[in-house]
């Protein structure tokens, strides 16, 4: 029977939020077996650039990356988030190692094609180092990524922090157990978005296109799905949307995609 | 016999000029066997203070570190340096895995008390995990260790990056035939600071107090030579002072340290 491994995504407002995050952290902290957390920042990436008098280009919902805006999400995501949340994570008791892409060469990427839209140093994954992985995991660290890659030629890239999340998930998928946690400001997928106790409990590739039609699932929920039911059809065996309600025992709790 | 470790610090002024980098990472992955850098970055955090309009405060040459300066030095050694050398050194071969002393619980830290002045987040280093770095060299990564460290209790502190190296350099030196090399912009410890040729290729405890009297070392190098004299008293086997010629295995092209 193969080993569970938790693979955990936090999205930004979580991490901006001080009293969600130490329940987060605590919460992710007594996860019991193999856990990787991997986590965004674009909030704090663009107050950054704010102060630095950069303004932030986005298209689409997606950010535009020139070589300033680079250099303010490797600060940020790589530097000030990063190793926040590894500092607070050891005093938890967990044995976090904060990486990029780029570290122990975990994921390669390439830089996204310019068609209609040039999104700079913006990088789409290209594989995802399972073995080094494991050997991180199996020496008893937890691995926390940020959302920067590289291209194995020295360049490091911006890449979405749930495509990573599944990305990593897949890869590593052939050795364990793989449940995919999404975690955001809401308790899961809600028929009423006005109503935080209209949680979907489960939804399968059949109700998922009926909820996209009826536009229950729009926007930013779109990508994040689209990238669960990826993994699943890879080799996932599990994955949770939701808030820290997701780490309870009761299924009803949280949004369960199943294929 | 000790497998060779080597330890390789370098300083702010290497970081800065772009070409001289390009030649010292390719001497870096090149050198064989087992390697730790550790790198420092202040001359960019300035820089970075000054961009956010936080006047940067020095004493003593030591810098006072505020919640403000903690978050730039966190960005930018933790985030924009370390990752862009970790992903130069991966072009080059070079496995690398950026670390702070958070990373791994791999070096602890305590907050300098306060007597006359208030360094603010400054660590002078407790402890470090020998064992847990001991298990990241031996599954084949070269750690590149920032100038950041934690207490343990969810606090990040600016550390001095050569006092980092020659702790490290002192803790595996059990494991290991430890080399250690500081590499700045001389090539060595010089006679005549004005002629590069003056190399002083041995100095030895004695020596070392004369060099002192005679005003030959001075300011910056003064803790350099403390922390290089104290690696070599508590197991180090030797230490390299110069720029690119540390490498070479003529000995009179560098300072070699011995007691």
């Amino acid at each position: 029977m193969k080993q569970t491994l938790s693979i955990v995504k936090i999205g930004g407002n979580l991490i901006e939020d001080n009293a969600a995050l130490n329940s987060f952290l605590t919460a992710f902290s007594e996860l019991s077996g193999l856990k990787i957390l991997v986590h965004g920042g674009g909030k704090k990436a663009s107050e950054v650039l704010g102060q630095l008098g950069i303004t932030p280009q986005m298209t689409n919902g997606r950010r535009i990356t020139d070589q300033d805006t680079l250099d303010v999400v490797t600060m940020v995501y790589g530097g000030l988030i990063n190793k926040n949340l590894v500092a607070r994570l050891q005093a938890l008791g967990c044995n976090a190692l904060g990486m990029s892409g780029a570290d122990a060469n975990s994921i390669q990427a390439r830089k996204r094609p310019i068609k209609e839209v040039d999104y700079g140093f913006a990088g789409d994954v290209a594989n995802v180092n399972a073995e080094k992985l494991n050997q991180i995991l199996q020496i008893g660290l937890t691995p926390v990524f940020c959302a920067l890659t590289h291209n194995g030629k020295g360049q490091l890239l911006n890449t979405n922090a749930d495509t990573i999340a599944s990305e990593i998930a897949i890869s590593l998928s052939t050795n364990y157990h793989i449940v995919l946690y999404y975690c955001f400001e809401l308790p899961g997928v809600l028929e009423d978005i006005k109503d935080p106790k209209s949680i979907i409990s489960k939804i399968n590739g059949d109700s998922y296109q009926k909820l996209v039609d009826k536009g229950i699932i729009a926007q930013g929920m779109l990508p994040k799905m689209h990238n669960a039911f990826a993994s699943l059809k890879n080799g996932v065996r599990e994955v949770r949307i939701g808030n820290l309600n997701v780490f309870q025992k009761e299924k009803d709790n949280y949004t369960t995609l199943v294929i």
